[in-house]
């Protein structure tokens, strides 16, 4: 019954592979990710006042969602969900070779991780009965907001590509997913650290909204984020020798 | 901290097997799985007002108690514990070939599987000392609860099968688990995602109860669903030429 | 750095093994385990009133521990922690034969396992300045509370000689701890299904007590539990030919 | 569902690895944890008022995050982020023989912990716009709290060589990090168990604070936790004649 080896289990997936599935993969795989934080953001708000408990909730089902995706996609399209992984994995991949994500599909990758991302917020609307769109109004500018992107960003692709240099993809579902339920709470920003999923989250006026104007700024901490990743990386899991 | 668990194989089981032990287990399997569903439920509306921290205790309990169900009866039946399971399994091995399910033995699964919804629903009812039987006087007919019941099939569907196209069904206990964790909160339904499920969380008038006339919809959904999500897999895993 | 090798994960430890360090891992274990039980409903009732979040933290923290101690002590001891499991296995070792516990050893077991219950009450309370002993006055006597230690019990043998006959007790540590999380919420007695700890609990007035009078019944139901969880275990993992 | 996922080694490097980036690796994950304690209690705060469920948040993004961090790093440097364990595993080496940390190794070791502890705290702070150096006014003094953290950090030392005796601190990651989870709630301190991790937490006023002056008698139980971790390792995991 199997078709698709697993060779590669998560994020890097050679360019031999055709396209199509694989940018159905992101763009399927970034839809369900975004509604599960949007969706479970407006059960919690509908079923308690006490936003922590919103919190929790909805950060739960994060972890559990995001892992499954990550797991069950991961040998189609790497799974990545994110431009910054798709972008930091052709940087990385055109500095040191490797079978990583070329600039061509990088350019067919970020338009379907978009596209998914609000197609989610769409369908989380549309499950609770909420217009389908509606623009954020959560204001969402403060500066130590912004600095928390940028720690949740770099902490995500310092996690990535730390495990991409040690050869452990393969704990990738459990790892990120464990990660972004971390960076829920200890982060201010509550770790959008993805730019599709952030324009998605500007789609919906409820929980994990984000309003349009907050949008660009956390974009660029999200980038930000992404180079202090990569030199973290560089730092810590120096190359040897061998 | 893994790609994901491994256990022994899940939901397709060698027709070879002698079949009276494999409806014992999925008829344990599904009692089980709906006690749990229930009889956390009742524990929950009993011991807080908050219904965020309701379903938060009845997701939790489901997930642990699923992914041990899972683990524990794969081997023996396959664990599907669902028609919907069955018949998209018995109709994947009808056009693709493989080892599932044939279709005299759907015909015993399915009401092996609706009985032990009932018993289930019954045994919580007993433990915590409610009527055995009461119809649930729980309306879920909202339209867009209906679309949340598409939603959780397809995903569900869309999960197990691609695990299954990529050889990968040792992983479904702890992806399945987390996956219906996930969407109990991020479908509008709570996701019931299974139609024997549905059929005995009818005979309780407790937290997690479905009034009898909302279950004809439920499951018509749910069967739409299954195709949703078995489209999705033909997508999103194309089959290779290997 | 190692002297034990993994030959048997959990549950089962051939009985060639030395006893004196058998009993202390089944002593410190099961301590641990009562002072996880103990000292978290404790922490638990002093920060909120809500008593699902009392019950949900509770819960939790017994899931974390218990799988570790599993995982830590099962290749000492085989981390039964458990009157009810030994008197399971010594009982499916003489009929089937196995390396498991011998009479001589049940008899050392259970002394070990109770006082380590006891110990492990009077550690909690010393930690969170309570009086060392003091009976509990929670009365646990209502005769829905009995089925559901019945029922708690059956799952927690039918689950673990279930993972023994399909030679998967290397799960045990994971699908045992997520039993017992679901257990303590599907069933009405919150799934005590162990004697020693029972009795352990006897010794503490807080949160996870139970009333001296109501111990008797509560283990006469494991008892009970444990022979229907033999009885499943037969019917539902049917010996093979092989 | 598995015996406890696996991954790769940890704890133990070999001492023929470069020093600075298992320095590095040492610095940016204890800090990465301290920011994880820090930063989710300060964002559980300003969300609820029920402290019950602030611990809760705390204790699972703790879980979460500790977890990761071993998971990535401990093929770098160990991931000990504690100069507790460290300072065990060089006692340990020196008596036992073995590739742990040499004495040179652990005079680099821990102010590398300690630096990254009091950096974690300030990110956190900045993170949330609190003031980055605010000394706690957090009072943890009690005696029975002294008591907890020597439980607890007896208990951290019991596993992680516990595991090393038998040859499995593969599942260091999930097993420490499940063992913090639970040791949040039994213990009546929320177990530091790490003086590095004691000494940033003096640096924030906030809810995972402590009290400069509760910080060394939280160093002295730590120590002796130490030692009687130690001792019930040498009783429980006896070393055979092989």
């Amino acid at each position: 019954m199997t078709t698709l080896p697993e060779t590669a289990p998560a994020l890097i997936v050679p360019s031999s592979r055709p396209l199509a599935p694989r940018l159905a993969a992101e763009l399927v795989g970034t839809a369900a990710l975004v509604a599960i934080v949007v969706g479970s953001g407006i059960q919690a708000t509908r079923l308690t006042d006490d936003v922590a408990l919103q919190l929790l909730a909805n950060s739960i089902a994060t972890v559990f969602g995001l892992g499954v995706l990550i797991a069950l996609l991961g040998p189609v399209s790497g799974a990545h969900f994110n431009p910054a992984v798709s972008l930091a994995e052709w940087w990385t991949t055109r500095r040191e070779g490797g079978t990583g994500v070329t600039g061509r599909e990088l350019a067919a990758y970020i338009p379907a991780q978009i596209a998914g991302g609000i197609a989610g917020a769409v369908l989380a609307d549309a499950m609770f009965g909420e217009p389908l769109v509606q623009w954020s109004t959560h204001d969402r500018s403060a500066g130590n907001l912004l600095l928390g992107e940028v720690v949740a960003t770099a902490g995500l692709i310092l996690l990535i590509f730390g495990l991409a240099r040690t050869d452990r993809l393969r704990f990738a579902p459990v790892a990120v997913a464990s990660y972004i339920g971390a960076a829920y709470w200890f982060t201010s920003s509550t770790s959008f650290a993805n730019p599709a999923v952030t324009i998605g989250r500007a789609f919906t006026d409820t929980f994990a909204g984000i309003a349009p104007a907050s949008v660009p700024a956390f974009i660029g901490m999200q980038l930000i984020g992404t180079v202090v990743g990569l030199a973290l990386v560089a730092v810590v899991f120096v190359r040897g020798r061998s």
